[in-house]
Protein backbone atom coordinates (compact mmCIF):
# COMPACT_ATOMS: atom_id res chain seq x y z
CA UNK A 1 0.00 0.00 0.00
CA UNK A 2 1.29 3.57 -0.96
CA UNK A 3 2.04 5.98 1.86
CA UNK A 4 1.04 9.75 1.79
CA UNK A 5 2.33 12.55 3.89
CA UNK A 6 1.54 15.24 5.31
CA UNK A 7 3.28 16.75 8.31
CA UNK A 8 0.08 17.81 10.33
CA UNK A 9 -1.90 14.94 11.14
CA UNK A 10 -3.47 16.31 14.21
CA UNK A 11 -6.76 17.95 12.61
CA UNK A 12 -9.36 15.10 11.56
CA UNK A 13 -9.64 16.62 7.82
CA UNK A 14 -6.39 16.77 5.77
CA UNK A 15 -6.37 18.44 2.06
CA UNK A 16 -3.39 17.20 0.52
CA UNK A 17 -0.73 19.53 -1.38
CA UNK A 18 -1.34 19.81 -4.69
CA UNK A 19 1.77 17.40 -5.99
CA UNK A 20 0.28 14.72 -3.37
CA UNK A 21 -3.08 15.41 -4.90
CA UNK A 22 -2.30 15.18 -8.32
CA UNK A 23 -0.83 12.17 -7.62
CA UNK A 24 -3.70 10.45 -5.69
CA UNK A 25 -5.96 11.30 -7.61
CA UNK A 26 -4.64 11.09 -11.48
CA UNK A 27 -2.00 8.59 -11.23
CA UNK A 28 -3.16 6.11 -8.90
CA UNK A 29 -6.90 6.85 -9.59
CA UNK A 30 -8.15 7.05 -6.13
CA UNK A 31 -11.55 8.29 -5.65
CA UNK A 32 -14.07 9.05 -3.06
CA UNK A 33 -14.50 6.36 -0.29
CA UNK A 34 -10.78 4.92 -0.94
CA UNK A 35 -8.60 4.65 2.17
CA UNK A 36 -5.66 6.25 1.99
CA UNK A 37 -2.65 6.06 4.24
CA UNK A 38 -0.81 8.87 5.66
CA UNK A 39 2.40 9.60 7.33
CA UNK A 40 3.56 12.93 8.79
CA UNK A 41 7.18 11.49 9.68
CA UNK A 42 7.16 11.71 13.28
CA UNK A 43 5.84 8.40 13.98
CA UNK A 44 2.07 8.76 12.79
CA UNK A 45 -0.01 6.20 10.65
CA UNK A 46 -2.99 7.98 9.85
CA UNK A 47 -6.29 6.02 7.89
CA UNK A 48 -8.51 8.39 6.02
CA UNK A 49 -10.69 8.25 3.69
CA UNK A 50 -10.94 10.22 0.45
CA UNK A 51 -14.42 12.96 0.95
CA UNK A 52 -13.39 15.24 -2.19
CA UNK A 53 -10.69 13.42 -4.92
CA UNK A 54 -10.17 17.35 -5.98
CA UNK A 55 -6.73 16.35 -8.04
CA UNK A 56 -5.71 19.82 -6.83
CA UNK A 57 -6.65 19.42 -3.12
CA UNK A 58 -7.73 16.08 -2.41
CA UNK A 59 -9.58 15.93 1.12
CA UNK A 60 -9.35 13.47 3.31
CA UNK A 61 -11.08 12.12 6.73
CA UNK A 62 -8.82 10.51 9.47
CA UNK A 63 -10.61 7.39 10.64
CA UNK A 64 -8.08 6.00 12.82
CA UNK A 65 -4.39 7.58 14.22
CA UNK A 66 -1.65 4.87 15.09
CA UNK A 67 1.30 5.92 16.57
CA UNK A 68 4.93 3.89 16.01
CA UNK A 69 7.75 3.95 18.28
CA UNK A 70 10.86 4.88 16.59
CA UNK A 71 12.03 1.30 16.24
CA UNK A 72 16.27 1.74 15.48
CA UNK A 73 18.64 0.51 18.02
CA UNK A 74 21.21 2.98 17.18
CA UNK A 75 20.50 6.67 16.50
CA UNK A 76 22.92 7.50 13.72
CA UNK A 77 24.15 10.81 12.44
CA UNK A 78 26.05 11.49 8.86
CA UNK A 79 28.00 14.40 8.28
CA UNK A 80 29.12 15.06 5.04
CA UNK A 81 30.68 17.51 3.02
CA UNK A 82 28.62 17.67 -0.28
CA UNK A 83 30.19 16.82 -3.67
CA UNK A 84 30.34 19.44 -6.82
CA UNK A 85 28.07 17.29 -8.17
CA UNK A 86 24.60 17.88 -5.87
CA UNK A 87 23.27 14.85 -8.14
CA UNK A 88 25.54 12.38 -5.84
CA UNK A 89 24.30 13.72 -2.37
CA UNK A 90 20.64 13.29 -3.62
CA UNK A 91 21.22 9.34 -4.33
CA UNK A 92 23.31 9.36 -1.28
CA UNK A 93 20.26 10.84 0.73
CA UNK A 94 17.93 8.22 -0.83
CA UNK A 95 19.96 5.47 -0.27
CA UNK A 96 20.94 6.49 3.29
CA UNK A 97 17.50 7.02 4.39
CA UNK A 98 16.27 3.92 2.88
CA UNK A 99 18.37 1.87 4.62
CA UNK A 100 18.28 3.96 8.13
CA UNK A 101 19.49 7.08 9.39
CA UNK A 102 18.15 9.64 11.93
CA UNK A 103 20.10 12.94 11.10
CA UNK A 104 22.36 14.14 7.89
CA UNK A 105 24.20 17.40 8.19
CA UNK A 106 26.34 19.12 5.66
CA UNK A 107 29.94 20.55 6.60
CA UNK A 108 31.92 23.33 4.25
CA UNK A 109 34.94 22.31 4.44
CA UNK A 110 38.92 23.97 3.38
CA UNK A 111 38.71 21.49 0.16
CA UNK A 112 35.15 21.69 0.07
CA UNK A 113 33.79 21.89 -4.11
CA UNK A 114 30.18 22.81 -2.67
CA UNK A 115 28.99 25.95 -0.06
CA UNK A 116 25.47 25.40 -0.30
CA UNK A 117 22.91 23.19 -0.50
CA UNK A 118 19.33 22.97 -1.64
CA UNK A 119 17.77 21.84 2.07
CA UNK A 120 13.87 21.52 0.55
CA UNK A 121 15.29 19.20 -1.98
CA UNK A 122 17.08 16.94 0.17
CA UNK A 123 13.83 16.99 2.30
CA UNK A 124 11.39 15.95 -0.65
CA UNK A 125 14.12 13.04 -1.34
CA UNK A 126 13.99 12.17 2.45
CA UNK A 127 10.20 12.34 2.52
CA UNK A 128 9.64 10.31 -0.96
CA UNK A 129 12.64 7.61 0.73
CA UNK A 130 10.24 7.23 4.07
CA UNK A 131 7.22 6.22 1.99
CA UNK A 132 8.99 4.25 -0.17
CA UNK A 133 10.73 2.36 2.55
CA UNK A 134 7.46 2.24 4.63
CA UNK A 135 9.38 3.82 7.68
CA UNK A 136 7.41 6.51 9.82
CA UNK A 137 9.81 8.97 11.04
CA UNK A 138 11.51 11.45 9.02
CA UNK A 139 15.22 11.96 9.17
CA UNK A 140 16.46 15.49 9.85
CA UNK A 141 18.12 17.06 7.52
CA UNK A 142 20.20 20.18 8.34
CA UNK A 143 21.21 23.27 6.98
CA UNK A 144 25.55 23.42 5.41
CA UNK A 145 27.64 24.76 8.07
CA UNK A 146 31.19 25.12 7.98
CA UNK A 147 33.05 22.42 9.98
CA UNK A 148 34.53 24.50 12.62
CA UNK A 149 30.84 25.58 13.61
CA UNK A 150 30.06 22.34 13.31
CA UNK A 151 32.16 21.05 15.06
CA UNK A 152 32.73 23.50 18.38
CA UNK A 153 29.32 23.38 18.61
CA UNK A 154 29.22 19.59 19.52
CA UNK A 155 28.00 18.82 22.82
CA UNK A 156 30.82 17.03 24.87
CA UNK A 157 30.75 13.17 23.74
CA UNK A 158 28.65 11.09 25.86
CA UNK A 159 29.67 7.64 27.08
CA UNK A 160 27.34 5.49 24.09
CA UNK A 161 28.76 7.66 21.79
CA UNK A 162 30.96 6.91 18.60
CA UNK A 163 32.36 9.63 16.76
CA UNK A 164 34.72 8.71 13.62
CA UNK A 165 35.77 10.04 10.86
CA UNK A 166 36.52 8.63 7.53
CA UNK A 167 39.34 9.64 5.19
CA UNK A 168 41.98 8.49 2.72
CA UNK A 169 45.02 7.47 5.14
CA UNK A 170 43.73 3.77 5.63
CA UNK A 171 47.09 2.27 6.25
CA UNK A 172 46.90 3.99 10.03
CA UNK A 173 43.75 3.59 10.49
CA UNK A 174 41.52 0.36 12.01
CA UNK A 175 38.70 -0.72 9.70
CA UNK A 176 35.13 0.69 11.16
CA UNK A 177 33.73 -2.48 11.83
CA UNK A 178 36.79 -3.40 14.51
CA UNK A 179 35.74 0.22 15.86
CA UNK A 180 31.97 -0.30 16.09
CA UNK A 181 30.85 -2.36 19.53
CA UNK A 182 26.87 -2.73 19.34
CA UNK A 183 26.25 -2.87 22.93
CA UNK A 184 27.84 0.43 24.04
CA UNK A 185 27.52 2.34 20.99
CA UNK A 186 23.66 4.08 21.14
CA UNK A 187 24.62 7.40 19.21
CA UNK A 188 27.20 7.10 16.33
CA UNK A 189 28.42 10.17 14.75
CA UNK A 190 30.57 9.86 11.15
CA UNK A 191 32.35 12.34 9.28
CA UNK A 192 33.07 11.94 5.67
CA UNK A 193 35.25 14.66 4.30
CA UNK A 194 35.67 16.17 0.41
CA UNK A 195 37.19 14.41 -2.04
CA UNK A 196 40.68 16.39 -1.37
CA UNK A 197 40.21 14.89 1.89
CA UNK A 198 40.17 17.16 5.37
CA UNK A 199 42.57 19.90 6.21
CA UNK A 200 45.36 18.89 8.48
CA UNK A 201 43.76 21.27 11.01
CA UNK A 202 40.41 20.00 10.28
CA UNK A 203 41.17 16.71 11.36
CA UNK A 204 43.06 17.92 14.97
CA UNK A 205 39.97 20.07 15.67
CA UNK A 206 37.40 16.95 15.13
CA UNK A 207 39.87 14.73 17.21
CA UNK A 208 40.18 17.15 19.97
CA UNK A 209 36.15 16.43 20.01
CA UNK A 210 36.74 12.80 19.82
CA UNK A 211 36.52 11.70 16.35
CA UNK A 212 38.16 8.88 15.82
CA UNK A 213 39.93 8.29 12.15
CA UNK A 214 38.43 4.79 11.06
CA UNK A 215 39.23 3.01 7.11
CA UNK A 216 36.52 1.79 5.22
CA UNK A 217 38.45 -0.44 3.19
CA UNK A 218 41.26 -0.94 0.70
CA UNK A 219 39.33 0.63 -1.99
CA UNK A 220 38.81 4.86 -2.56
CA UNK A 221 35.85 5.56 -2.40
CA UNK A 222 33.97 8.29 -3.75
CA UNK A 223 32.35 11.26 -0.90
CA UNK A 224 28.36 9.79 -1.41
CA UNK A 225 29.72 5.89 -1.66
CA UNK A 226 31.50 6.54 1.61
CA UNK A 227 28.77 7.79 3.29
CA UNK A 228 26.53 4.55 1.57
CA UNK A 229 28.80 2.23 2.83
CA UNK A 230 29.68 3.37 6.22
CA UNK A 231 25.44 3.65 6.92
CA UNK A 232 25.04 -0.05 5.55
CA UNK A 233 27.44 -0.79 8.15
CA UNK A 234 26.60 0.77 10.75
CA UNK A 235 22.78 -0.46 10.39
CA UNK A 236 23.41 -4.01 10.04
CA UNK A 237 26.23 -4.22 12.66
CA UNK A 238 23.96 -2.67 15.64
CA UNK B 1 47.16 9.93 -9.71
CA UNK B 2 44.64 9.57 -12.81
CA UNK B 3 43.98 5.88 -13.59
CA UNK B 4 43.58 5.07 -17.58
CA UNK B 5 42.39 1.96 -19.08
CA UNK B 6 43.37 -0.20 -21.96
CA UNK B 7 42.53 -3.76 -22.15
CA UNK B 8 45.95 -4.96 -23.80
CA UNK B 9 49.02 -3.89 -22.40
CA UNK B 10 51.15 -6.70 -23.97
CA UNK B 11 53.15 -4.68 -26.78
CA UNK B 12 55.45 -2.24 -25.63
CA UNK B 13 53.77 0.99 -27.53
CA UNK B 14 50.02 1.81 -26.71
CA UNK B 15 47.40 3.84 -28.72
CA UNK B 16 44.74 5.07 -26.27
CA UNK B 17 41.60 4.98 -27.87
CA UNK B 18 39.75 8.75 -28.45
CA UNK B 19 38.15 9.50 -25.76
CA UNK B 20 41.00 8.17 -23.75
CA UNK B 21 43.02 10.24 -25.53
CA UNK B 22 41.28 13.43 -25.35
CA UNK B 23 40.63 13.23 -21.52
CA UNK B 24 44.44 12.45 -21.67
CA UNK B 25 45.62 15.21 -23.56
CA UNK B 26 42.69 18.13 -23.50
CA UNK B 27 41.41 17.90 -20.51
CA UNK B 28 44.56 17.01 -18.05
CA UNK B 29 46.64 18.70 -20.58
CA UNK B 30 49.22 16.16 -20.88
CA UNK B 31 52.24 16.68 -23.06
CA UNK B 32 54.61 14.45 -24.48
CA UNK B 33 57.35 13.17 -21.71
CA UNK B 34 54.46 12.73 -19.14
CA UNK B 35 53.91 9.77 -17.31
CA UNK B 36 50.69 8.09 -17.51
CA UNK B 37 49.26 4.80 -15.72
CA UNK B 38 47.81 2.04 -17.17
CA UNK B 39 45.49 -0.48 -16.20
CA UNK B 40 44.17 -3.42 -17.79
CA UNK B 41 41.29 -5.11 -15.60
CA UNK B 42 43.23 -8.26 -15.39
CA UNK B 43 45.66 -6.81 -12.74
CA UNK B 44 48.38 -4.86 -14.68
CA UNK B 45 49.40 -1.88 -14.10
CA UNK B 46 51.64 -0.48 -16.93
CA UNK B 47 53.59 3.03 -16.33
CA UNK B 48 53.87 4.73 -19.50
CA UNK B 49 55.26 8.04 -21.34
CA UNK B 50 53.58 9.30 -23.73
CA UNK B 51 55.71 9.56 -27.19
CA UNK B 52 52.69 11.15 -29.45
CA UNK B 53 49.98 13.63 -27.28
CA UNK B 54 48.00 13.52 -30.38
CA UNK B 55 44.03 14.30 -28.71
CA UNK B 56 42.65 11.57 -30.75
CA UNK B 57 44.90 8.86 -30.62
CA UNK B 58 47.55 9.66 -28.03
CA UNK B 59 50.72 7.31 -27.79
CA UNK B 60 52.47 5.64 -25.06
CA UNK B 61 55.62 3.68 -24.80
CA UNK B 62 55.52 1.23 -21.75
CA UNK B 63 58.49 1.43 -19.39
CA UNK B 64 57.59 -0.59 -16.53
CA UNK B 65 55.04 -3.30 -15.61
CA UNK B 66 53.76 -4.83 -12.58
CA UNK B 67 51.04 -7.48 -11.93
CA UNK B 68 49.07 -6.83 -9.03
CA UNK B 69 47.13 -10.05 -7.07
CA UNK B 70 43.48 -9.75 -6.76
CA UNK B 71 43.23 -9.44 -3.07
CA UNK B 72 40.16 -9.55 -2.25
CA UNK B 73 39.33 -12.40 0.43
CA UNK B 74 36.21 -13.20 -1.17
CA UNK B 75 34.37 -13.90 -4.63
CA UNK B 76 31.48 -11.82 -4.92
CA UNK B 77 28.59 -12.13 -7.35
CA UNK B 78 26.18 -10.39 -7.56
CA UNK B 79 22.74 -11.32 -9.65
CA UNK B 80 19.91 -8.90 -10.08
CA UNK B 81 16.57 -8.50 -11.74
CA UNK B 82 17.20 -5.04 -13.46
CA UNK B 83 14.65 -2.12 -12.99
CA UNK B 84 12.52 -0.19 -15.52
CA UNK B 85 14.70 2.80 -14.91
CA UNK B 86 18.23 1.86 -15.83
CA UNK B 87 20.09 4.54 -14.26
CA UNK B 88 19.66 2.73 -10.75
CA UNK B 89 21.32 -0.03 -12.33
CA UNK B 90 24.25 2.04 -13.50
CA UNK B 91 24.26 3.56 -9.70
CA UNK B 92 24.61 0.27 -8.56
CA UNK B 93 27.17 -0.91 -10.71
CA UNK B 94 29.43 2.15 -9.69
CA UNK B 95 28.86 1.87 -6.09
CA UNK B 96 29.38 -1.68 -5.95
CA UNK B 97 32.16 -1.60 -8.43
CA UNK B 98 33.61 0.86 -5.98
CA UNK B 99 33.25 -0.89 -2.62
CA UNK B 100 34.38 -4.36 -4.18
CA UNK B 101 32.34 -6.95 -6.51
CA UNK B 102 33.68 -9.72 -8.66
CA UNK B 103 31.25 -10.39 -11.15
CA UNK B 104 27.02 -8.91 -11.62
CA UNK B 105 24.71 -10.56 -13.68
CA UNK B 106 21.17 -9.58 -14.83
CA UNK B 107 18.87 -11.58 -15.08
CA UNK B 108 15.00 -11.78 -16.41
CA UNK B 109 12.53 -13.21 -14.16
CA UNK B 110 8.66 -13.09 -13.61
CA UNK B 111 7.99 -9.94 -12.09
CA UNK B 112 10.71 -8.12 -14.12
CA UNK B 113 10.14 -4.94 -15.69
CA UNK B 114 12.80 -4.71 -18.13
CA UNK B 115 14.21 -7.78 -20.75
CA UNK B 116 17.05 -5.92 -21.96
CA UNK B 117 20.62 -4.48 -21.06
CA UNK B 118 23.28 -2.25 -22.46
CA UNK B 119 26.02 -4.38 -21.94
CA UNK B 120 28.89 -2.13 -23.11
CA UNK B 121 27.47 1.06 -21.30
CA UNK B 122 27.76 -1.35 -17.84
CA UNK B 123 31.21 -1.83 -18.84
CA UNK B 124 32.16 1.56 -19.36
CA UNK B 125 30.85 2.44 -15.61
CA UNK B 126 32.90 -0.74 -14.13
CA UNK B 127 35.87 1.01 -15.65
CA UNK B 128 35.33 4.16 -14.38
CA UNK B 129 34.89 2.85 -11.27
CA UNK B 130 37.95 0.54 -11.07
CA UNK B 131 39.89 3.50 -12.27
CA UNK B 132 38.74 6.07 -9.65
CA UNK B 133 38.38 3.24 -6.80
CA UNK B 134 42.14 2.39 -7.81
CA UNK B 135 41.71 -1.21 -8.42
CA UNK B 136 43.54 -3.45 -11.04
CA UNK B 137 40.57 -5.89 -11.42
CA UNK B 138 37.68 -5.88 -13.53
CA UNK B 139 34.38 -7.55 -12.47
CA UNK B 140 32.59 -9.20 -15.06
CA UNK B 141 29.32 -8.72 -16.36
CA UNK B 142 27.31 -10.67 -17.57
CA UNK B 143 24.12 -9.89 -20.37
CA UNK B 144 21.10 -10.49 -18.93
CA UNK B 145 19.37 -14.49 -19.18
CA UNK B 146 16.14 -15.74 -17.97
CA UNK B 147 16.65 -17.00 -14.24
CA UNK B 148 15.55 -20.28 -14.85
CA UNK B 149 18.39 -20.35 -17.27
CA UNK B 150 20.53 -19.45 -15.39
CA UNK B 151 19.79 -21.30 -11.72
CA UNK B 152 20.02 -24.24 -14.02
CA UNK B 153 23.01 -23.53 -15.25
CA UNK B 154 24.62 -23.34 -11.88
CA UNK B 155 27.48 -25.75 -10.63
CA UNK B 156 26.12 -27.46 -7.75
CA UNK B 157 27.66 -25.87 -4.45
CA UNK B 158 30.70 -25.73 -3.24
CA UNK B 159 31.07 -26.33 0.61
CA UNK B 160 32.79 -22.97 0.84
CA UNK B 161 30.27 -20.95 -0.96
CA UNK B 162 27.28 -19.49 0.55
CA UNK B 163 24.36 -19.05 -2.16
CA UNK B 164 21.29 -16.31 -0.36
CA UNK B 165 18.55 -14.61 -1.79
CA UNK B 166 16.97 -11.35 -0.90
CA UNK B 167 13.34 -11.17 -0.86
CA UNK B 168 10.38 -9.13 0.95
CA UNK B 169 9.56 -11.59 3.53
CA UNK B 170 11.56 -10.54 6.18
CA UNK B 171 9.41 -11.88 9.10
CA UNK B 172 10.33 -15.32 7.80
CA UNK B 173 13.79 -14.94 7.30
CA UNK B 174 17.82 -14.45 9.24
CA UNK B 175 19.53 -11.16 8.41
CA UNK B 176 22.16 -11.84 6.09
CA UNK B 177 24.93 -10.92 8.66
CA UNK B 178 23.55 -13.92 10.58
CA UNK B 179 23.88 -16.44 7.82
CA UNK B 180 27.38 -15.41 6.67
CA UNK B 181 30.60 -16.92 7.99
CA UNK B 182 33.79 -15.18 7.12
CA UNK B 183 35.65 -18.69 8.06
CA UNK B 184 34.19 -20.86 5.55
CA UNK B 185 32.41 -19.01 2.93
CA UNK B 186 34.77 -17.48 0.10
CA UNK B 187 32.61 -17.37 -2.72
CA UNK B 188 28.98 -15.96 -2.29
CA UNK B 189 26.25 -15.55 -4.83
CA UNK B 190 23.36 -13.18 -3.96
CA UNK B 191 20.22 -12.97 -6.06
CA UNK B 192 18.44 -9.84 -5.96
CA UNK B 193 14.77 -9.76 -6.95
CA UNK B 194 12.62 -7.62 -8.90
CA UNK B 195 10.50 -4.70 -7.19
CA UNK B 196 7.27 -6.89 -7.38
CA UNK B 197 9.32 -10.23 -5.82
CA UNK B 198 10.13 -13.70 -7.40
CA UNK B 199 7.43 -15.77 -8.01
CA UNK B 200 6.60 -19.00 -5.68
CA UNK B 201 8.06 -20.80 -8.56
CA UNK B 202 11.28 -18.95 -9.00
CA UNK B 203 11.60 -19.05 -5.28
CA UNK B 204 11.74 -23.41 -5.30
CA UNK B 205 13.84 -22.92 -8.06
CA UNK B 206 16.51 -21.54 -6.45
CA UNK B 207 16.09 -23.10 -3.09
CA UNK B 208 16.33 -26.88 -5.17
CA UNK B 209 19.79 -24.34 -6.09
CA UNK B 210 20.97 -24.61 -2.10
CA UNK B 211 19.93 -20.74 -2.21
CA UNK B 212 19.04 -19.62 0.97
CA UNK B 213 16.36 -16.57 1.59
CA UNK B 214 18.00 -13.71 3.99
CA UNK B 215 16.97 -10.73 4.67
CA UNK B 216 18.21 -7.03 4.56
CA UNK B 217 16.59 -5.62 7.62
CA UNK B 218 13.46 -4.29 8.49
CA UNK B 219 12.80 -1.77 5.92
CA UNK B 220 12.06 -2.32 2.61
CA UNK B 221 14.47 -1.45 0.02
CA UNK B 222 14.50 -1.17 -3.58
CA UNK B 223 16.43 -3.16 -5.57
CA UNK B 224 19.46 -1.50 -6.32
CA UNK B 225 19.84 -0.28 -2.48
CA UNK B 226 19.36 -3.97 -1.41
CA UNK B 227 22.28 -5.02 -3.98
CA UNK B 228 24.29 -1.95 -2.53
CA UNK B 229 23.63 -2.46 0.83
CA UNK B 230 24.51 -6.75 0.35
CA UNK B 231 27.57 -5.58 -1.28
CA UNK B 232 28.67 -3.36 1.35
CA UNK B 233 27.98 -5.84 4.25
CA UNK B 234 29.56 -8.99 2.22
CA UNK B 235 32.61 -6.64 2.01
CA UNK B 236 32.98 -5.98 5.62
CA UNK B 237 31.86 -8.51 7.02
CA UNK B 238 35.00 -11.46 5.56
Amino acid sequence: MQLFYHPYLSESEIILPEDESKHCVRVLRKKVGDEIILIDGKGTEAITEIVDDNPKKCKLNIRHRKLHNAQRTINLHLVVAPTKNFDRMEWMIEKCVEMGIDQVSFIETGNSERAKINLERCEKIAISAIKQSKQYWLPQINEIQKIDTFLKNLAPKSENELRCMAWCETELTEHLNKRINALIHKHITILIGPEGDFTSNEILLAKSKDFIPVSLGDNILRTETAAIYATALLNALT
